[in-house]
């Protein structure tokens, strides 16, 4: 185990190292060590590697200087040029919430921006500043259309959070791959086999071998349906801020290629619509009419959106951090890399946990 | 076959009879012909005699006065007052696209309003005004929550569509159960068997008989996750519009109680973010790629989200539309009741076809 706020500081720190300035290295690293807390792995510190390669090459720039290209009150279009996907994420929201305290509603589409971590992370942060929050973003091609055999639809994830009165934010994160490909690194990390509805291979045959899935293809969540809402989140993602869309995206874990990757954020401030306690009280009966519900043989609980994650952080920032041994050994081998000792850092014995 | 034209012409007489005015009763009546021309008989005219037995038991109102009881710019919140939920909606998103010409974006939150139809009717015109068009809506619960065994989640319909230069616009449009309750009804209408993974029956066992199915559980899409989308779009379409919610909104098939169901209508300007053009050609280069992927067995054509609906509503237009012969016998039955010839407006032969 290992602490989170440790944690933190030590992706921070490699960050910096980087030449990321300290609070953009904070906020990038809570973001990772947030989706590891939150029972996540496959967005979470596993990926700071990847981060800092794309530094290293330059196809990411340290600096985060997004500008604004459109600016028309309620909405505005960012050019990220490059920068740091949670840097760019965080300016954006940020951005699309004071639109909405002005406005009711405020929408910044991002373009030539970078993988920002978990949707969820983004959407939560506008729910904590009173508003219902929307993000969506393109990825690298995942799937292929329906019908098709080659990759050109990303698994293109989308959120939307909402305040819920004294309860966790309502947090919906969905990619429309039948599961994230980030499951699948993390299964090929573990060693482990995938279920066969998850990925088929180059030929079109379902497998369970991680390693053969991630040069394969992804199916879509619940078929033909996955694949259109796939499909118009690129365009909303990309088609529409003027980012790169289908083929021309490209994943975080390539080193030296532009991401191209684009995102849309809506920010609608929920007492814009209705008084604020209302709402609440509103939010916490639905949530009580949901989890009131009878349950199915084996099921204990009936959870909301977001619910397990929330109190999977909680848990996880008393109790700390378990990284898989592979995770372990690569930001050990990171921190060496950067003049850093992950064991000094974190506290850590050494000893691989997973 | 039945003239298309001559289809809604009928169903307009049908409403006007009932007090719609003229204007009104031929939009109610395009909408659902435009649902059956499109392949999708569930959301058809086999719905026109439960629309007008809502008119007649005073539920929902024949002169719809929605009132903006919000109105601060780009944001509207509007009242429809238990008005005809196509004319509701058509108000509603002709206020959100005009306020996104002044804005960029314009919102416009419903309550109290009735079933709308299909959600892509209502995209589409949005893309045609030259908007990405979004609608969400809430319904009568059809699912239980994941790992509950009691209904308090709707099937809770949203659609997306954006315009695509020279091509058809793009319109996703979709149910959060495996597949919308009114296919189940039409199943149930035809006689036929259903699969076993499109519900439960009330004790949580698959059924394959579309009678027992209507008094069960829809199945969501894509397992737990569609129960997370559907659960948010509760959220958007009746915790934050200040209208029904869960088990509060009522199906358009029941008669006599009020329906409580809210929508939410965003419109995104297209070119507020980039040239009109611009967006033209990268939708149809973005349509281009996807329709070019090698084709897998048994595929003859990749679509993209809203070809094939577009494709068959013109041909239908030119052909005529195909009706059941249980809906064409409701309809003969309806039009009597309000003293109209089903056969004599439609120029129908009396012969049941389907």
């Amino acid at each position: 185990m290992i602490d989170a706020g440790q944690l933190t500081d030590f992706g921070a720190e490699v960050l910096t190292s980087l030449d990321v300035p300290a609070d953009d290295a904070h906020l990038v690293a809570d973001s990772l060590v947030t989706a590891d807390l939150c029972g996540h792995p496959s967005h979470g510190m596993l990926r700071l590697p990847w981060y800092v390669a794309r530094l290293r090459s330059g196809v990411m720039q340290p600096i985060t200087a997004p500008e604004l290209v459109v600016d028309i009150g309620a909405l505005a279009v960012m050019d990220a040029h490059q920068g740091v996907g949670q840097v760019v994420t965080d300016r954006a929201c940020t951005e699309a919430v004071a639109r909405a305290e002005e406005h009711g509603v405020g929408v910044v589409a991002v373009r030539n921006s970078n993988h920002f971590g978990t949707a969820a992370y983004w959407t939560r942060r506008m729910a904590q500043a009173g508003c219902v929050g929307i993000l969506t973003t393109n990825g690298s091609p995942a799937m292929a259309p329906w019908g098709g055999t080659r990759k050109t639809v990303g698994a293109n994830p989308w959120s939307v959070a909402a305040p819920a009165g004294t309860r966790d934010p309502v947090v919906l994160d969905i990619a429309n791959t039948g599961v994230a490909r980030g499951k699948i690194y993390a299964a090929a990390q573990r060693g482990e086999p995938i279920p066969d509805t998850w990925a088929i291979d180059e030929n079109g045959v379902p497998t369970t071998d991680p390693k053969v899935a991630v040069h394969g293809l992804l199916a879509p969540m619940g078929g033909h349906k996955g694949y259109g809402i796939s499909f118009i989140m690129d365009v909303l993602s990309g088609v529409l801020t003027g980012s790169g869309y289908a083929e021309q995206v490209v994943g975080p874990y390539v080193p030296d290629q532009q991401s191209n990757c684009g995102h849309l954020v809506l920010a609608l401030r929920v007492d814009a619509f209705l008084p604020a306690e209302q709402f609440a009280v509103r939010m916490e009966d639905l949530i009580q009419t949901t989890k009131s519900v009878p349950l199915a043989d084996g099921t204990r609980e009936i959870f909301y959106p977001g619910e397990i994650e929330a109190r999977a952080e909680r848990a996880g920032r008393l109790r700390g951090v378990d990284l898989p041994a592979q995770t372990l050994s690569d930001l050990r081998e990171l921190g060496d890399s950067c003049g850093l000792s992950f064991d000094e850092l974190t506290g850590h014995t050494g000893t691989a946990v997973g």
